[in-house]
């Protein structure tokens, strides 16, 4: 999960190694499914070693879909698809910061799933790590990130 | 799309051929994922051939998931979860007739998808051709319902 | 509920009656909220004799919202939306006929509500009566369809 | 909004100040619906002085509602009914702090809408000001976040 519109160079680069890890351990990626941001550069990752891709969509059609999605789910929900999101992920990975990641990041904690966040943004860290210090971890790299999905998906 | 509890024999074996002939084909099968009914009939006949599947969970967890999905979508919309059932498909089958499917026939017309019937149940053939005559064709058997499907997507 | 775009002179009719009645009644309009159809026909009859009228709107702005709804709940849930109208009403009126009134006729009957048909559309009623005899009960006047509502919630 | 289950005793009677407060400037309340925390005291204040209060649940039926709502929106959404309740609030008062709170609040800045937080929650402040300076107004009363309310609805 991951800002759409507003995301920096460092999280599209995290991203896109986000995307290729995932699919390179065998896991199968799922994204907000758009062409833009850190979903598009997480899809593409992914794609480039033939992983597989899933993209909840906002729409209700296939507008403004990545490329990259092998899987696109079209929900019609808006900002509401972001609780699918976060539903269907064993583990949620936040690449940078937005108020829809943050609301991703709300809804995976309220719904008692892991996430790890990958930014460099300081107060979203100390929030939410606040609230939620047992589902809520801090990686600082891409591979830092794989490695603290191996570790919940072990347990 | 079709009961999850009421199915009859007939939409079971239906519901089975159907599930093997979409993977034939090559094409996913979208379902609504559940280990019972129309669903899990689908889904084990698409397994049968190495077919991925697609289920759109109802719930917010695995709970009822069909041991036949590849892909769990957990919606937790309870019943709404019809509407990204019909918008995320190419085209609709309905295979028997109960409540939650005619939702769904009901919900796909209303997106302008194609929806085939197949099932003998005389009143909601009468019914949804009289609503969208464009949108809904009745299928006599499964392969009928399958060279349907190839006529609407070469279209 | 009804038809937005294709209700009948008669629908129109019947919901602006319907509204009033319901109003008088001291109940709680709830519609779709949107101003056209059988929407804004009942709403408009309700808001005559000061009744209270809810609009649970498709989009995720007051754009296309009756000016005769006093709250409007806004989803940005498209027809997904029609699963709350259902779910948020003691009773159901379907008022007329169309694709979006059957998915919200047959989502109320999934989620055992009663509902009343008013139109004289023969080949609906026969299909929900056959699917759920024991939840939808023909009206052949708005006076009659809201004696019904009487007894249902008598009992 | 405010949380259900951990809320404070100052966000309590925050809620119930606030509650109170916006009934008797004529403004309709609107919350989670539900019969514990911030959602039921905010209610219970309206109440007293005659408001009219709308819940938006998470559930499919009245359970758990607080029986100081006037109106019962019943979702079956679960916490994707959180998009609801900021969609359908001309200002959103987040009043505490918890993650179904802080998915509330970056739904509501997502959706472009005002949020007012009234909590001794410094973290959370300090991240929803850094990611929404505009639409982010901290109050420390329950008094100073309904005069910030109407000069957002003057404005």
């Amino acid at each position: 999960m991951g800002p759409g519109n507003n995301a920096t160079a460092v999280d599209l680069e995290n991203a896109y190694k986000l995307g290729k890890a995932i699919a390179l351990k065998g896991w199968v990626l799922l994204t907000g499914g758009r062409n833009l941001g850190v979903m598009e550069a997480a899809s593409k990752g992914a794609k480039e070693v033939d992983g597989l891709t899933i993209g909840i969509l906002p729409g209700n059609s296939t507008l403004g879909l990545s490329e990259a999605i092998d899987i696109a789910i079209m929900t019609d929900l808006g900002n509401a698809r972001n609780n699918i999101n976060v539903l269907s992920s064993d583990v949620v990975i936040a690449c940078g910061m937005g108020a829809g990641t943050a609301s991703e990041i709300a809804l995976a904690i309220k719904n008692k799933k892991k996430v790890i966040l990958l930014n460099n943004h300081g107060s979203s860290q100390e929030f939410f790590q606040e609230i939620a210090p047992k589902n809520v971890v801090i990686a600082n790299s891409p591979e830092s990130a794989i490695e603290t999905v191996e570790e919940i998906l072990a347990n």
